[in-house]
């Protein structure tokens, strides 16, 4: 049996920890051998004295060679996945990865559920009736053979140690600290088989990284952790000062997501999504020109043919695909919708972004706890964006809710803060890591 | 039910604690309200973030509170208890107890058992066929008013959230922290009703604080806390840089008891037990003027009186007074003793007391985990001290052993280390907390 005491003493000490030392902490908390509160000292030991860029490799692998790694090269096509780091209204997993299979590189992608302010991918998916998440290896291989694509959970066989360190890290207030973010998210990404990663991190207001610095250097660990685990990566650093979008909460995402592929929706969605399949597609190898890889993106975009496939992932999944007719007007709405106007006139200069997620979540459409339930019919639709001209009056946002609270418009309104000045837009893509 | 995270989350970031936030965070931990996975999180935080003094006695309290405090006052007489930090050889307790008891103060002390390199008092008195350190609270009542002394463990009434947190620290590395520790022995000192408290904090390389600066810190922070919650205190800070005494193990110790007890014994043991003691009488207002003090307890062990004392305190808690006749000739014996002979000629400069203790528990005389059984007839008698004049073939100790390895005396031989040089021999009380 494992004694964890020296390994807790050597970081509580801040002396370095061997690879194989990890490794066999990692083996031994995984099998049970090493109790959750030795293992939670050790979190918070590193946590405050650190790991370095070789600790956070060991552990990376570690967490990675607890479960299985899938392999699809068999297959014969190049395939790529994509991770983002959390945000509010991001639904461009949703949009890419049949975008990308349609474009010919084979998309794997093994996705999270939302907790706390930001919103998770299977929960969007699952707002859509019958739609299912838990797939075996032999469903995920034959529909992505078939279909190109497949969008499911984390399923046991995938890093179980991290699954098992998460839940800890979650009840002991060890969650913010990079190397834990980094071996936790490059371990899932590289088990789940796909050659080539590319990471979208977050950073503003909405983002649990607000300084953009420390995103920039979260993409640089991530960038270089999948790489030494021998699959390709790079990262865009993007905008999270306001949600991406203007839905934000489980089903009004999807039909945002319907809309994009049919061509409408909102510019950011469209021009992020596309940056990042053809990011996916240069790095998997398919179209190794940047500029050839966008064109061919764009055109399968505007093509109508993602959006076919889209509907194709939804049947394969056990989704009702007549939902996502006229603009996905069978997902369920909201009974209750009410607009948010503004109280001033100027420019919209700052939105609360964090806080709007929160008011989401207490609106029911996201979890404070992971055993949470979700309803996928409320949220908020977000109207205007940092810059825009506001008078008063004018509708900001609405919010889409399962009862009738008249205090939520009000905390909403505060979200938006109106100034009399000039304000810049900013940028969608604020750093690449390539 | 308690949520320790927002609670560890600052402290994790340095923020401070409220005394409420700590009290709480006790009751629910041991309510089993917070896990061990959470609180062990906690522990490591303070342990490398630091506890300031209001929160060291927040959690002191704390701790105290989550037990019975005893109250000897109706008794009519003074009271005092000891506590050292643990130490080799260190059986200042047994002869102490039955002396102060003789010159009218009452002495109700709680003691612990050996753990690592240090002994402990319990398994000294335990070495005593048939001695038991169970009593109840009425038996301990009654043989206080009766006899003027009892020795006992710490029951369930006492601390018992000291006793739950300790047993986390020693499994999660985080024991070696001086608000730890101070709230440790503070709330069971304190539980044990004593109106006065002597600490004795040993410093040098057998103690778990081997630099003196840091010893008289601890020594302030256990005066300074005790006192908070009501209760006399004072410390002396003392060597531990060689054995106390020639005797280390634990029926070897109760023989060496006797011997002091009867006029013969080391001079150590007897001065530091004199001053203990004076102290002791001093502190709780028996003899306000230390060196009426002295004198009084010089008298009491001169007299034969604290002697007699200790057979009366033996009988009492069940242990066999014959056993006491003779120097403790009824103490069971070690089957092997071994001389260890020195190789050069000098002066004793150095003793390796740390590696002495370990050499003792792995003679079978402590322990490593607190499940371990103790055999009380293993252990060392060291006969040289720092400062000796050492010749080629002196007997430098003696082995104790249950079995005969010839491997132990090479490893008693190199913790003494004899140099050709001029050595002082080491003060013994280094400093003083009035």
């Amino acid at each position: 049996v494992f004694d964890a005491r020296p390994l807790i003493r050597a970081k509580r000490d801040r002396n370095p920890h061997a690879p194989g030392e990890i490794a066999e902490f990692v083996r031994a908390y995984a099998a049970g051998e090493v109790p959750d509160y030795q293992a939670s000292a050790w979190l918070m030991a590193a946590f405050l004295n650190g790991l370095d860029a070789g600790e956070t490799r060991a552990l990376t692998l570690a967490l990675l060679e607890s479960g299985r790694r899938f392999d699809w090269s068999d297959l014969g096509r190049p395939s790529a996945d994509k991770h983002s780091t959390g945000g509010v209204g991001d639904k461009i997993s949703l949009i890419l990865a049949p975008l990308v299979a349609e474009c010919g590189v084979l998309v794997p992608m093994v996705s999270g559920r939302g907790l706390g302010h930001t919103g998770g991918t299977l929960d969007k998916l699952e707002s859509i009736p019958g739609f299912r998440t838990r797939l075996s290896p032999e469903a995920m291989r034959e529909q992505l053979g078939r279909l190109g694509v497949v969008m499911v959970g984390q399923g046991p066989d995938i890093a179980p140690a991290d699954g098992k360190l998460y839940a800890l890290r979650d009840v002991t207030s060890t969650v913010e600290f990079e190397p834990f973010i980094v071996s936790s998210i490059v371990s899932k990404k590289v088990a789940g088989g796909a050659g080539a990663v590319v990471y979208d991190v977050k950073t503003g207001d909405g983002a649990f990284l607000r300084d953009p610095r420390r995103a920039v250097g979260l993409a640089r660990m991530l960038v270089e952790a999948t790489r030494a685990l021998g699959t390709g990566a790079a990262a865009l650093v993007t905008d999270m000062s306001q949600p991406l979008g203007e839905a934000v909460g489980n089903g009004l995402e999807v039909r945002e997501t319907i809309d994009v592929l049919e061509g409408r929706g909102p510019a950011d969605v469209r021009a992020l999504t596309l940056e990042l399949a053809a990011r996916m597609l240069a790095l998997a190898g398919a179209n190794p020109d940047l500029e050839v890889a966008r064109g061919r993106v764009t055109g399968a975009l505007d093509s109508g043919r993602a959006r076919e496939r889209f509907t194709r992932l939804v049947e394969a999944q056990g989704g009702d695909p007549r939902t996502l007719e006229r603009g996905g007007a069978g997902i369920p709405g909201a009974p209750h919708v009410v607009p948010v106007r503004a109280a001033g006139a100027g420019r919209l200069a700052e939105v609360r972004t964090f806080d709007l997620g929160e008011v989401v979540v207490k609106l029911g459409g996201g979890r404070i706890a992971k055993e949470d339930d979700i309803d996928p019919r409320v949220g908020l639709r977000v109207l205007r964006r940092i810059g825009d001209e506001v008078r008063a009056g004018d509708v900001l946002a609405e919010v889409h809710a399962a009862s009738d609270d008249p205090a939520v418009a009000g905390r909403v309104r505060e979200c938006f803060v109106v100034r009399d000045e000039a304000v810049e837009p900013p940028a969608l893509v604020l750093e690449r890591v390539v």
